[in-house]
C-alpha cells in the first residue's frame, strides 16, 4: 500500500535548500576527526578526538546561528529558535562517537543532518512555531564505557548518571572523569537543566543491515528496535600439557565451549526463518597457548529478534542446552543485559512514512519500507519519554561497525530530504 | 622383567650425599623469581625475572666451584672439572624458563638436579674422569619467542640461530634483542665456542601427564618423544553488526571455526584410544567484541602420536575437513612446525634403566617404567647430537603448565638419585 503523499509547501521548500555538495564536505569534514588510512574512523566518546570533534560542532551550529546547550552527560543541543519558544522543541541528531573501528556514518550522518536542516531552513527563510533542535548525544556506542546509549538513557532518566560515572574504560578511566574534562573543555557552553520536555525526536541512520538494500529500497521507516539479550557463557576446565595429557583424562574448556557454541548455532539456525539472530563476538581463552589445553574459556551470547515470544523460546534452548551439559556444574551464564522490543507510535509512523513516500516520489525511488532496527539507537530510549521515530537509508552490502561502511550519497542526500520534510511538519 | 641392579659404590655414595631439604630449599629458591600468589612460577625466557634467576644460578653454581660459560643464544653452563678436561663433558641439565603460568618443577627441577649432583659429587669427594657440565637451555617453552626448544636446537645447530634472532614476542621484542640484552647483564661470564662435542646428555623432567602416577611408579625410563604438527587455521569472514544483519547474508568466521572445531574435536575422538592427541590452545577473534559479527578468527591445531601412522592418517582427515567446507577458500592452513619422532639409543636406555632401578629398589618403590614423551624437551634435539636419554619422575594428576603442578617432594629426591647415579657411572 502506498501513502498517497500530501506535502506542504514549507516542506517542499526546505527540502529543495538541502546542498548535496554541502552534506558531502560537511561528512568528510567530520570524518577527518580519528580518520584512518583505511578509510574508518576511531573516534571513540570523550577521547581527545571526540572533544576535538565536539567544538567543531559547536562551532559550525554557532556559525549557523544556533544556541548551543551542554548537559551533565555531555550531550550537546544546538537549537534553532521558533516562533513560540515556550514550547518544546522538535529534536533530531544521533551521536558523533564510534566504535573502536567504524565507519563515517554512523551517528554523525544523523548529526550533520540536522545541521543541514537548520541550514536549509535558514535558507528557505522558514520560521517554525516550534524550536528545532539538533542532539549530538554521549556515548552511544557503549565500546569505551559499558552501556551504550549513556547519553539518551540519561537525558531521560538523570538518575542514571550516578552509576554511569563509575564505570570504566580499559585504562581505568571513569566516564565521570571523561565527562568532566570534557566539560570543562567547553565553558563557554550553557548547561542545560535537565529532564526538559521535548515535543518530539526523529533520528535519521544509516540501516546497518541490508534489508533496505536488497529490497531496492532507499528509505526506511522503522517501525520499532529489537529485543536483545546479553550474556556471558564461561567454562572452567583445567589447564594442561598438550603433549602429555592423555584424550580422556583432559578437562579441555575449549572442547566444552565447542560443544556449547555448536549446539547454539544448530538451534539459531532452525529460527532464521523467524529472524533470530544469533552473534557469539568476544572470546576470552586461558592460558591461550598453542601447547596448553585450554583452562578456562568465556564467549558472549548476544540474540535479537523482532519476535520477543522466538527469542524467549531461543533463550530457553539455550539455557536447556547448558543444564543438560555433562559439564554444566563448571559452566557460568551470566546476563550482562536484557532489552524488551522499542515499538514507536502509529502517529509518528504514518508521518515518517508520509514524509518518505512523498520525498522517494519526488525523486522517482521506490516507495519507503517499514523494518525493524536490528541495532540499538538513542531513539530508544527517547520512546518511552516524547514521540519517537526514526527514518534509515541503505547501507552497501549492508556493512557496518567496518571501516568500509559506506551509503551513495544520493541516499544519504534523500535521506536528510526526507528528515526535514519531516521535522519541519513537526515543528511548523 | 626386572633389571638386575648393578651400581658401583662411587653412584651409591654420590646418591647417598644427594640432600633432601637442600633441594626442597633451592627449587623454593628458584621458583621465587617469578612466583605467583597461586603457588605459580611466571619467568617467561629472557624476561627481568628470568635474567635475575639466571645470575642466582650463576652465583650458584660459582659457590659450588664451577666455571662458567655462557653461549650465543645465552645457553648457561656450569662445568665441574673431571681428571681428563680435555674428554668431552656428561651434560646434564634442562631449562629456567615457564610457561606465561607456570609451575615451580617443568625445567628449573632438572637445572637444580643437575646443580645438586655436583653438589653431592664434592661433599662424597669424588673425582670423575670426564667433566661434569649442568646447562640451563634458553626459551624451551617457546610462549615469549617462537618455536620452542631455541636454545638445544641452536647448539647443535648454530645456524638456526640468524632466524631465531628476527622471532618477536607480542610487544615486538626480537628474540635477538633479548639474547644480547642477557649477554650484556653478564659479561663476567665467558663466551662459550658453538658446538663443543658433548659425551652424553640426560636430562630430568617430570612427566606432565598421568602416566607414571597411574602405574604407581616413581621412576620413568623415557624411550623417546612422541610426534608433533603445529598448525593454524585462519578463517576470514566479514565483521559486521551483530544485530541488524540477518543469519543468512552473514559471513560469519566464528560460526565456521566453530564447524572445524567440532569436525576436528570428533575425529580426533575416533583415534584417541590410538593415543592421538588433539588441543586447540589459542584464538585469536578479531575484532573481538560482543555485538559485532567475528570477522576474522584464527586458532592453532596441535596434534601428537605416538604413532607417526596415526598423526598422519588425522593430519589427512584435518586437510580434507578443510577442503571439503564450503568455506574452503576463505580457510587458510599454515604448518608452523612439525617433528618426527624421537627414540633415544638403546644403549643409554639401558643404563638409565639400571641406574633408575637400582635407586627404586634401595628405595622400596616399584621398578621403572618405559614410557614415551608426549611433550618436547630440549632432549629431542640433543638426541641428534650426541647419545641422550631422559628419566621421568610423576607429576601429581598429570598435571603441568598450571601453577598447580606438583611432584610429591620423595619423588623428586629419588629421581635426581637416579640421575646421579646415570651421570657419575658415565663420567666415571
Amino acid at each position: 500500500m502506498n501513502i498517497k503523499p500530501v506535502q506542504q509547501a514549507a516542506e517542499l521548500r526546505v527540502q529543495d535548500h538541502i546542498d548535496s555538495e554541502r552534506l558531502r564536505t560537511a561528512i568528510a569534514t567530520l570524518a577527518q576527526f580519528g580518520g584512518r588510512d583505511d578509510g574508518g574512523v576511531t573516534r571513540q566518546t570523550l577521547s581527545d578526538i571526540d572533544l576535538a570533534s565536539r567544538r567543531f560542532l559547536i562551532e559550525r551550529a554557532r556559525a549557523l546561528g544556533c544556541s548551543v546547550q551542554v548537559d551533565d552527560c555531555a550531550n550537546l543541543f544546538f537549537r534553532r529558535a521558533g516562533l513560540q519558544n515556550d514550547l518544546p522543541p522538535v529534536l533530531t541528531g544521533s551521536h558523533g562517537d564510534t566504535q573502536p573501528v567504524g565507519g563515517k556514518l554512523d551517528g554523525a550522518y544523523g548529526v550533520l543532518a540536522g545541521l543541514a536542516i537548520i541550514e536549509a531552513l535558514d535558507d528557505a527563510g522558514i520560521q517554525t512555531r516550534k524550536p528545532v533542535e539538533v542532539v549530538a548525544w554521549t556515548n552511544e556506542e557503549g565500546s569505551r564505557f559499558g552501556p551504550g546509549c549513556m547519553g539518551s538513557s540519561a537525558y531521560v532518566d538523570p538518575s542514571r548518571l550516578q552509576q554511569y560515572r563509575r564505570s570504566l574504560d580499559g585504562d581505568q578511566i571513569s566516564f565521570g572523569d571523561a565527562v568532566d574534562r570534557a566539560l570543562n573543555e567547553i565553558t563557554d557552553v550553557p548547561r542545560r537543566q535537565p529532564l526538559r520536555p521535548l515535543d518530539s525526536y526523529i533520528e535519521l541512520h544509516i540501516e546497518q543491515g541490508p534489508v533496505l538494500e536488497n529490497a531496492g529500497a532507499t528509505l526506511g521507516v522503522v517501525t520499532g528496535i529489537q529485543s536483545v539479550r546479553w550474556y556471558t557463557v564461561k567454562i572452567t576446565g583445567m589447564a594442561a600439557h598438550a603433549g602429555t595429557t592423555p584424550m580422556d583424562v583432559r578437562q579441555d574448556a575449549m572442547a566444552t565451549a565447542v560443544q556449547l557454541a555448536h549446539q547454539l548455532y544448530a538451534e539459531a539456525a532452525t529460527r532464521a526463518a523467524r529472524q533470530l539472530r544469533l552473534t557469539l563476538g568476544r572470546w576470552t581463552v586461558g592460558p591461550n597457548s598453542i601447547n596448553t589445553i585450554p583452562g578456562e574459556v568465556e564467549f558472549t551470547v548476544d540474540m535479537r529478534c523482532v519476535d520477543e515470544a522466538v527469542l524467549a523460546e531461543f533463550d530457553a534452548a539455550f539455557k536447556r542446552i547448558v543444564a543438560d551439559h555433562a559439564w554444566s556444574d563448571r559452566i557460568e551464564v551470566a546476563c550482562l543485559f536484557t532489552r524488551e522490543p522499542t515499538h514507536f507510535p502509529p502517529s509518528m509512523l504514518a508521518l515518517i512514512e508520509e514524509a518518505c513516500a512523498g520525498t522517494a516520489e519526488r525523486a522517482g525511488k521506490a516507495p519507503p519500507l517499514r523494518l525493524t532496527s536490528g541495532a540499538f539507537h538513542d531513539a530508544m530510549y527517547l520512546a518511552g519519554f516524547c514521540p519517537t521515530a526514526m527514518i534509515f537509508v541503505p547501507s552497501r552490502n549492508g556493512i557496518s561497525h567496518n571501516a568500509t561502511e559506506a551509503t551513495d550519497h544520493d541516499d544519504l542526500v534523500l535521506g536528510v530530504k526526507a528528515l526535514a520534510a519531516a521535522v519541519t511538519r513537526l515543528a511548523a
